[in-house]
């Protein structure tokens, strides 16, 4: 095992929706990737106790956290607090974002 | 309060060793920046009950986790599990760190 990662080597998409890739997971923290291919989207959802970000390593979307929407690109990061509904609106471009996820998710849903 | 950050704009640097800055606190995550000038370094340390990451969002620096050492450069994502020592042996270049460490540290320390 590495402690030295490289998301953006890690990136794989899927045609159907996107795609979804664990980068490391402890006790406390969930790190994972999501890929979006253009126009791929992600449906607004909340994380009752749990604290999340998105941090945008390439691409560009369109996102909405709360009531607040705007277009995310390269470098960006996203902050979704518990509670918080978020969502990925719609891919502009093929995307990838680096997802981290306080606690971890179920390995079913995240 | 806006969810979108821009981490790059909130790096700031001091002569005298790395500077800290505060992006965003929840109840389960904290994410900050670590920002080196060239020679500046982080003891290495241990969070006994945190997970940690680093994401190099510009520069490059010699790092240690555990017992490995590499250089990581901008994009890189090094992981630092609860009870792993981990530090920045080195700043190579000016570098911004973002860091997340969840649970959240006390104000006073991180």
């Amino acid at each position: 095992m590495t402690y030295f990662l490289d998301p953006a080597s890690a990136a794989g998409f899927r045609p159907e929706t996107f795609a979804k890739a664990d980068l490391a997971r402890g006790a406390q923290l969930f790190l994972g990737l999501n890929c979006f291919e253009p126009g791929q989207r992600q449906t607004a959802h909340t994380h009752a106790d749990a604290d999340k970000f998105y941090l945008v390593v390439s691409g560009k979307a369109r996102m909405t956290v709360g009531t607040e929407t705007r277009v995310a690109g390269s470098g960006a990061l996203v902050w979704a607090p518990a509670g918080v509904p978020h969502g990925v609106d719609e891919a502009l471009e093929r995307t990838v974002l680096l997802v981290g996820i306080a606690p971890p998710p179920a390995t079913a849903r995240r």
